[in-house]
């Protein structure tokens, strides 16, 4: 696989700096006869488009996609598809420091060390701004995924932890994640997480987050064992993320305190064939999908782009204060949830296709 | 990248079944003019090998490996190296039920979904047996490793937490891994844990635990992004190995909760180059490796075969209690260790490969 | 790889039809610190561009490039370079009889049988136009390939036979192809050409070719055997090319009929190592260059978009003869000169970061 | 890809060296539920086998495979299907002067060059003998083609030429290849090249061969443009192979010498769907297969180790006169059928999988 590219069989690149031209991915084993438009996949961008609200970057960006590929007459041809999404709103002049200092905790350090160059005009390809991408890529794939699966498809996500504060399960619905800025799924957290977030804000400093993504009527079947797992490339696709720095499935680190007749979801004969009951496991066993909810988390660090004073060197090696002005997420992690949402859909089509093309041949054996 | 390979530049792909012949791995890309032998390789499947003490699975297995290929002179030649490791100790009779029934939490059920035929006998290809390949893999790896970066070079991996009983952080040492049977790096807790894991075997359960996997002497600069992120490669490598729910890097989940200036891990001058004054992101930023210690943490789920019977059904959709007799880790997370330890090297290699590909040209610019 | 991506470490996709907003690639894994620009990779562009002479389509494209990403202050950064072409002069309405019948030998037929719908207009993705994106790719490779490797590296190619037509090897001279609309390295040959493709036009058909590349200053040691053998990939490469129905390495097919003692290249030691007497393996052995010039030739079936009426079936199955009106090339092979150059370059620098990523680790062994 | 595989969804990774342990693959992808055992693998191999005539290699080699996993109770399960062949008569000593001197026209000096060290017995890695591996995964890949598309799903291939002598196409008969040592499906020809094969033989030399393979019974639509072409793909596969230098499809190179109307294959209204009236395209339109036979050709040089004195150079680069004893195939293009039988079986199963998984997702669009 290229580095700039996810997936094997629907796959995906994408390319493109925070104050370039701008952005865009080319999607590939785009499944033929699916209905897409530039009105289709708009809707998932304007959910991670910047500027929306005071707990977000303040960088303005129509987030416009312009599809140049792969659709005719309002169909998919099987052709791949890219989109393109232009810069418009860049104030590279807000960066002065950054082009020699590096900033605590943030990629400018190492893509020096790797590559002996790089574009540190609002964090060039390391930015946030990139995940825009994948959201286009993901509507492609969650366009496809319900075409195919039906309405009983359905992947949805929230943050369900910011800084120190998680939402209350027992109120979790995820009908609510529309009803807030903070894709939170527990209204009551999302009234208190407005005033943490103020507070972070005007302490110039910032936030993580968990997120929390959830799939319905996945088949069972998906991932191919040993090393294409599901719940490795959900992992590996997750990862990914800018700032995530941990994933679980189902259960998770909580598995490990339990004892094994508890961990082990039981199954029981159902109407319609066997039931589970219960999902510790997060709809994977063996790295195959059981045909329950997919439940994936993550967990986001907190933007390293601060105002507080850090210490760090520049370019030279010498020691620096590093201030970050400019225009950051207080909380990166709640945009990342359409971002999350994307890679799920991405990864679930790929191992549909895969199994499919494995699985999926009509011998009847 | 195939379903039973892990790596681009340099990969494996394993085979083999819990019960069939043999197991193995093709192991390609390997540098040329590493030293190795099967006398190099043994130690570390002697780490992984069943049967050693009271606390893991009481099959006997001498896993003896035969280099079939690629070496030539006690030196790799380039070629890909296969290794073998003939099954000795079956013992099928023991797995009767199991044929038609799906234990709860195992992938007894989810290949029989996928494949529409499985090989029951001991877990088939689902068995962790199958990490034995993985660990011959990595040997070739670390020995490649410590060959090309020198005696700097190390990776160490541990257990620091089983059931609900995690070490004493600052009684770590790595050191003590190799004084007691779980690879436990605190002396005390190793006490400890033998009485928690006889209580667990003698109910009849099993337990979960958390692994610890450390790299020292990283180059930086390792890791492609945004696809191919050191992190993302570490996390798929990680959540490939049997019954692992879940991974974090560095603070990984404990992340989410720090603010912004906390998480950021800043750096001073120091006499050879920059230094960094925390190591919060575990030795990656961006994707890409820092030059500091890597930190991977996985979490294991109990075993799924336990003697506690539980509820189930069978190939016929009938209601079943399983109780799964046969010899079973008790926490299958201690055998993990030299496996996740493998992933580690394979992946460092095959990051550095890549690397050393893109950015290793010998052109000045 | 996607279907649409060439290339492993060094790779790139493309995308864009005939008649859509436009077509373009995403070059990944680009060596940093390359120096590029539109102005660098724009003169590539405009050897393949159309309309130039009354030998190729009549179409006129000014096939601007524009970068969109993975450049900075003039320097390739690592990250994706993102290239995109808009067409202008798409004409769609000259295609009308095309969106109901196959054309004989054209891609018409198979795309519909595999998608199940097709962008007819100008042929969609099938049309030669794509390999605009190619021959983007391809500058970029062989810009960084002339950095790398210095001046002694070089591509040339060119068409040396038109139809029935083959040029006089005798007077081969690769600085000839500039002199003349067919890239002919035989003056004389180019001059003959005049008159045969002018009675392909007027007679409304179409003329084959066959072209040759070759390659100077290819270091020893590239390619990597079994299956990534450097001449297999170059005939991947080379038959990906439109209507591209044959390859061959060196002396190819007439190997078949020579002697073992004629066809193996002997050796002797030369000034600066051994010196190759002969070079009827074009330079590869076992799948792996010599240090030789690197000779591939390759067969371009006539264009099947042609006046001349023939027989054929619609949409609906029924019979009917088909006319292609329209701008095409009456010699295909013409413009794939350029392509052909392009197919090379990438896939050397391809096989040199794969050897270098694996033989070039700096372990003295 | 690693560089000792081949494939994307269906894949065969080979390893093992002339006269090392033994030579064997590991098949990934393989569809569920397709009878395979040793019995139904060994004929495949026996088709290849050395030492069965006095116009092959007197080394005598079992051949015998042993499965080491992926079936169960004679049925594939989708895990790997890993095959061993042990080798048996190595002779090693027969080798003594190869290992300083390098065979014009042989990969020992390139090995040499690229990895600096090489396992010199019997050509090691880049001996004929690997192809034995290929011939048991193709294998595993007919069957599963047979078993899939039905009786109509055939593949047969021959020598269609040994060195300067050309079978009369008026003759061909497939079925004749199975009546004489060279795979010649024009009865005439074979005897006449019994002859001209002996006379190399006591010359101490060796004959080039060109080979031909078809394909019935392909589905229509198998191929993903634009650079998983099936064509492309076959081309690969078929380069691959050991002294291939050059491959054609349908018409191949005879079509740059052909006109627009004569080259595109005319179709019409047929009983059952859209006839072709001829196949110069061999099957493959715009890189996906129509529906016909296809039909690659492929030219093999004359084996490179010979009785005759070549000049040449030895490992510190002084000049020397090589003749190569050992056991040696006078044409090794013989031998070479049941491979590019091989490559096509899988190259084809491949391509139905990756479209299978793309095109038949059973969304009715």
């Amino acid at each position: 696989m290229a580095d700039n590219s996810f997936g094997q069989l629907f796959s995906f690149t994408t390319f493109g700096e925070s104050h370039g031209p701008g952005i865009g991915c080319v999607v590939d084993g785009v499944p033929p006869r699916i209905p897409l438009s530039e009105a289709l996949v708009q809707p998932y961008l304007d959910r991670r488009k910047p500027g929306q609200n005071r707990f977000v970057t303040q960088r303005r960006e129509a987030d416009s996609v312009e599809i140049l590929s792969g659709v005719f007459e309002g169909m998919t041809t099987g052709t791949p598809v890219a989109m393109l999404i232009r810069n418009t709103d860049q104030r590279s002049k807000d960066y002065g420091d950054i082009a020699r200092q590096f900033r605590p905790g943030h990629a400018d350090f190492t893509y020096q060390q790797k590559y002996g160059i790089r574009d540190y005009r609002g964090g060039g390809r390391s930015s946030a701004r990139e995940t825009a991408s994948r959201v286009a890529a993901g509507a492609v794939a969650d366009l496809a995924l319900k075409h195919i699966l039906g309405d009983g498809f359905r992947i949805r996500g929230g943050v369900v932890q910011i800084g120190q504060h998680p939402i209350d399960r027992n109120r979790l619905d995820w009908d609510e994640t529309a009803n807030n800025p903070f894709f939170c799924p527990d209204p009551v957290a999302a009234v208190a997480w407005e005033a943490v977030l103020d507070e972070v804000r005007k302490a110039g400093s910032s936030a993580g987050a968990i997120l929390e993504i959830v799939a319905d009527g996945v088949p069972p079947g998906l991932g191919q064992p040993i090393y294409g797992k599901l719940d490795s490339d959900l992992a590996a696709a997750m990862m990914t993320i800018n700032a995530a720095k941990g994933v679980e499935i189902g259960g998770g680190f909580a598995l490990a305190a339990m004892d094994g007749a508890e961990a082990g979801d039981e199954m029981r004969a159902g109407e319609t064939g066997p039931e589970f009951l219960s999902n510790n496991n997060g709809g994977v066993l063996g790295g195959i999908s059981t045909g329950q909810q997919l439940v994936v988390r993550l967990a986001i660090k907190p933007t390293s782009s601060i105002l507080t004073p850090r210490r760090s060197v520049d370019l030279d090696g010498a020691d620096v204060d590093v201030v970050t002005k400019g225009r950051h997420d207080p909380c990166v992690g709640i945009r990342g949830v359409p971002v999350a949402e994307a890679m799920m859909a991405i990864t679930l089509l790929d191992a549909l296709m895969r199994h499919t093309g494995q699985c999926g041949l009509g011998a009847d054996a």
